[in-house]
């Protein structure tokens, strides 16, 4: 299925308009990338883990951002709670499930995260994906630009038993609901030799779920938002250390007409 | 009341050659920002938490900051012990209630650390100072821009009531003691866009605050040095991306020429 | 004892080609920087401190990284844990005593780190690596750029001790061992103005350890295209904040011809 370019921009606008606020229990690397990626896209971030006042953020924000990439037991605590009150208040969920597949704890812990609180979109690379369907261990957590495609059968059985929207993203980012599969090959090569793009990747989800309910598309938005801003910020970089500051500054000042000059998906 | 360039320059010229060790004890999304932001002014920053070697650095410390942004049980503790170490030692302190009317976790905390070991300097946004007066509560913990204004009264009473300088920042930066009123109206509306900014003001008070025993002086220093700073950076940035960066280069290049050109206060 | 450009570039190659996993328990500040360098070297990057999982990112990395610089009694038995099964699949173990001499608990964990898992490198500035031996106390944790001299002896003794090479940074930084002393002169005077440098030199260091069995060459590799990274990166940069980022382009773009051009050592 393809995407249409104002309904993307739509999506950027009510952002803009609305700075809603997305709560974030995510991990040390991504914290304030991510952050600023949210500020930048025109959300509110809010990165709060201390169990007395996950639930008081959770119930008010436009949507919950889970990150398991530096977890430990008190903030995966602190994530189920915030989840329970997300879900009691219709709050969209996002999980990304940092190095599911890596360690048996971290498998361990995403699919708990799942069983207890279906998210509304889970966002992982490929491996990530298929550990959580028990398909593939990666050794490394580090997913090839092939992968993407060989975890989209694993997207589609997670997406119908969970009832969620599940996005893969690789060389191509893959969309996965019980509705529609949306491909987006939007990006750039350099993307990946920035941490925390993916786990920025998962808190644009966020924004973007918490101003359109249907969470196919606004996953689908948010990554060919993210493919978009990361070329316009590639061609003046000339490393992943530009390319880190660029891109910020590229979401932005994203435009409707980057955005219609741009999409392949 | 006004402020001279040439005392704003002196303070910055202190920090340069003293090199004033400032101890944070402060939140993980800022953490590396306010460690190069105070490094680039030319002071000494050292993030510790521990309860085993915080009363070892506050008491040797120039200054101590207190933020709360990513709070949770064990490193309040932390500030605590800080805070009474540094109060028994003369050594300045400076808070940053980041959140203050978001949760009544966080409120509570600014108030009871307050209580404890009252700060030299209490620096918030104009919801979080309400917030420590009872005053008002944001459901987003996110100020306006008219808001600093609308604090001014409740920065008057809290400064009164501890015997401290409050700095409510905003479009114009009010800075209360019991002496004085100053008001500064530099800085850029694109640096509310950068996370962590508002945390490294904090922290910049804690260099200035090394250096300078009059802390509303010092505090209404600090505050100058930011807003400049992050105009002469707001003029070479094409986003927030690349404004975090600049910023941290114009805090370093500061010249008494840039303040007497551009200081608004 | 002299440095090969091409054995420098050959290792680089190496980390390039096989983008070996660096297992990292650090810092809260550095967290980012110190992915981000090792994926610009071409090294694969994880950070993970939970007990749960330590040991099995442990027993498969290509190097673990240990840093103190946010240290607490929790992240510490996460140290011991991973160092431990390290030890036992010969991963070679590098070791940052941030801040050592500056608290007691630093010094002390720092010592006990090395005795119950000896390290394969040991990276600090010249107060760090004294301290470490008894020999001094230095109260603000900083060094100053002649210490790295001062400190040869005292790594001398440690390298002996511990069977281990010992690496000291500063204007010019030794790495001792017991077969060699290299000595390398490159690097610019602004680095020590970005926050977490040092942190990145240890990371480095983990990635040519992981890719070069002999410890003492690998480290000193590392500090030589730390050194000039950082010296093509000053170049263009107006201040720390674009240092750091040009810093990540440079070691991302780092050629043969750049390490022939440059070596001082």
């Amino acid at each position: 299925m393809t995407l249409q370019p104002a309904n993307i921009f739509k999506d950027v606008e009510k952002i803009r308009e609305n700075a809603p606020l997305v709560h974030n229990i995510t991990n040390y690397v991504v914290m304030n990338t991510t952050a600023n990626a949210l500020l930048a896209i025109g959300a509110s971030p809010v990165m709060a883990h201390a169990v007395q006042e996950v639930e008081d953020l959770a119930g008010i924000a436009g949507a919950l951002v889970l990150n398991i990439g530096t977890l430990n037991d008190g903030w995966i605590d602190a994530m189920f709670r915030a989840a329970k009150t997300a879900k009691s208040k219709q709050v969209p969920i996002v999980l990304d499930p940092v190095g599911a597949g890596a360690t048996p704890y971290r498998t361990q812990t995403a699919k708990d995260l799942i069983r207890a609180s279906a998210p509304s979109i889970i966002r992982g690379n490929g491996s990530e994906i298929m550990a959580l369907c028990g398909q593939s261990q990666s050794t490394k957590g580090v997913d090839s630009t092939s992968e993407s495609n060989l975890a989209v059968d694993a997207a589609k059985i997670l997406a119908r038993e969970i009832g969620c929207t599940v996005c893969v993203t690789g060389e191509t980012d893959y969309i996965v609901s019980a509705q529609a599969l949306y491909e987006v090959k939007n990006g750039h090569a350099l993307m990946p030799r920035v941490t925390g793009l993916g786990c920025t990747a998962t808190a644009i989800c966020g924004a973007f779920a918490a101003v359109n309910p249907e969470f196919d598309k606004a996953a689908a938005h948010a990554m060919a938002v993210m493919g978009i801003a990361g070329e316009i910020a590639a061609e003046i970089s000339s490393g992943p250390g530009t390319l880190q500051v660029n891109f910020i500054d590229a979401l932005y000042q994203l435009s409707e007409t980057d955005i219609k000059k741009r999409l392949k998906a």
